[in-house]
């Protein structure tokens, strides 16, 4: 397999965007992440969408934005993987390049959706779970957490109060981030003091979705030395998949596919937990950060909810989370997440991450589930 | 790159499969296709489904699937281009084979359309559509060939009779497919005497949609000499795209992206069409099947329906197509028929079509289109 390097990376703000189409968001990310390089250049571009049918009444994505960005006549396709759609399209992209069949695919990762009402929303999102066993019970994706997050706190006695350093870490970090949904910081106290969303997770320990697209430029080296792009190479990418119905899995508070994506990543990168030094996961919850962490291998099982109260996931930890605000502060852009992950950690890579800088960070992992984890996408990055 | 094989593949029956689920028809074609190859070698698998966020409430069709084949925990994703999502997702199991990152991929195309109400259905292929252009207008798919096929009898000076020997021919051999949803034979007469779906277009020269599920197993040379697999090679792949919407395209009697598909599929794989002997089209209607010929290459523009009145896209002919029946006798089967294209051409090449059996067939041609062209992925077999 051909070496594969991300040599350019785009990205909108999260934001509540009424007034623009999911073409003119993507087109915003893609000429961000294009920089000096020719658009003609871009042999293939693989979109990650997880909710186009569903609210933008579009079933070719792929083509539309290959149009929008004035690529159409390109090889396009659409990746759905719920909220694991941007690493998985990540990974399809890196098996294009790893293969040789391509110098230069472009992943735009876009979603469009606060145009519609609560309930078509709702509706849109309850399609990353079980239809017939929990989509049809009212089950959303919110009440599977908060499931999980009963079932850990009996498992491991802990309280509610004890996630809250996920969410305050999350708006720590948005804060600093321009393009981040919620600029603002927030407090342990204020976060248990919010009203309850799907008790015990409040308002405040709950991610909002919102409009973005975001983009990256995948390369073989060739390429990536021809245009004198900072060296980001792709060393792991690794999907794997879990039941998508919770009650199906022999120990529910395991993410099994985001552990098995994140050993396969780190194995074939051949770095361990220990050598990361910024991540980003689907964190739309302090449970989900902290099932994350425990899947990865960041902490053992039932001490993921140490590393956040010792301050271990801030910027000047040893396993700093989120560093753009994740999916709490940055906003939780489903489908589009994963593109935004990868915007994120080479912002640490270059070393352009300004208030939220990681000092020296070389390694990153990135890991993006679909629903409650049945699809996980995990790539580490490396600055070479 | 790797040099790439097909090693099985499999299909159910294309009919109303009311008592049956997605994940029970992927099943059935993806164990046929593994024959006696231990199910546990498959590495990923790639699913081709273009409904099953709108009509089987389904955004992880993927993990989904893949739990359904006795697979979870193994790389799963989704690949949605409307009607070229088997194309496309062959394209995926192609390139990850090509990279050296897998030895067996299983590519399965499934759809389940007929347990919803007609409206529904509708509402879901106009996915496939320009939503804000079209969609919103009415336009299905079917009114849209409809206006291509007066504007190219306009054109090129045809009647709407000089369309018929398509479905003829795809019922023909429709009826010697033991899956084909319709195992009859018609005439042009009949055609022509058919009520008017939309005018020029009859009921007898437009596809039914139908649930079916298909399957085919890529994998690398090594594997294939290991399991003493018959070679068929995948000698070309390529995907392109086009405008969603058609009033949008400079030429729209001339399919663009079937048309650069084709191109680089042939020109990767170093054939002619003269060297092609079984050829599978996306062709709900005359009209389709002509322009898909012509943007092929098999055709001058103009003159595909020639093609079909000399008889030369019969099984004895110089151009056979659609010898398992086509969209039109074998069903259509939306994100799953250009994993049905691949499992007749397969069948041909492996000298296993009986009655419909090409003679001595050694290169084939599928190409498959998410709505009208706006996807097209083509691919070329060779028996070695």
């Amino acid at each position: 397999m051909q070496p594969v390097y991300i040599i350019g990376t785009g990205q909108t703000a999260v934001a509540e965007h009424w007034e623009r189409t999911a073409g003119d968001l993507a087109r915003e990310a893609f000429m961000a992440a294009l920089g000096n390089i020719a658009p003609e250049r871009v042999q293939a571009l693989y979109v990650a969408n997880a909710l186009g049918s569903a609210l933008q009444v579009q079933g070719q994505m792929g083509a539309a934005i290959a149009t929008a960005l004035g690529l159409q006549g390109i090889e396009a396709s659409t990746i759905d993987a719920a909220g694991a759609s941007g690493g998985v399209a990540l990974r399809h992209a890196y098996l294009a390049v790893a293969s040789g069949a391509y110098d230069l695919v472009a992943v735009v990762g876009v979603e469009k959706v606060t145009d519609v009402l609560d309930a078509r929303l709702e509706a849109g999102l309850a399609l990353a779970g079980d239809a017939d066993w929990e989509g049809v019970h009212g089950a959303t994706l919110t009440a599977q957490w908060a499931m999980l997050m009963r079932r850990y706190m009996h498992q491991y006695g802990y309280d509610a109060v004890d996630f809250a350093p996920f969410p305050v870490n999350a708006h720590a970090n948005g804060a600093a981030n321009p393009k981040a949904l919620y600029r603002f910081a927030t407090s342990v106290e204020k976060v248990r003091a919010a009203g309850m969303v799907a008790d015990p997770l409040s308002l405040l320990d709950s991610s909002t979705v919102a409009d973005g697209a975001a983009a990256v430029l995948v390369a073989s080296a060739g390429l990536a030395r021809e245009l004198n792009a900072p060296l980001i190479r792709i060393a792991g990418s690794a999907v794997a998949t879990d039941t998508l119905a919770l009650h199906q899995r022999p120990d529910p508070p395991w993410l099994g596919a985001a552990a098995r994506s994140a050993a396969n990543a780190l194995s074939s990168a051949g770095v361990g937990t220990g050598d990361v030094q910024a991540i980003e996961l689907t964190d739309p919850h302090g449970i989900a950060a902290t099932l994350g962490l425990e899947a990865c291998g960041f902490a053992e099982r039932g001490a993921g909810v140490q590393l956040a109260r010792e301050g271990a996931i801030g910027v000047g930890g040893t396993a700093p989370l989120a560093t753009g605000g994740g999916c709490k502060a940055r906003g939780d852009t489903v489908g589009a997440n994963g593109v935004f992950q990868i915007v994120e950690l080479v912002r640490q890579l270059r070393g352009e991450a300004g208030k939220a800088q990681v000092a020296n960070a070389r390694v990153a992992l990135a890991q993006c589930l679909g629903g409650i984890g049945a699809t996980a996408a995990t790539h580490i990055l490396v600055a070479e």
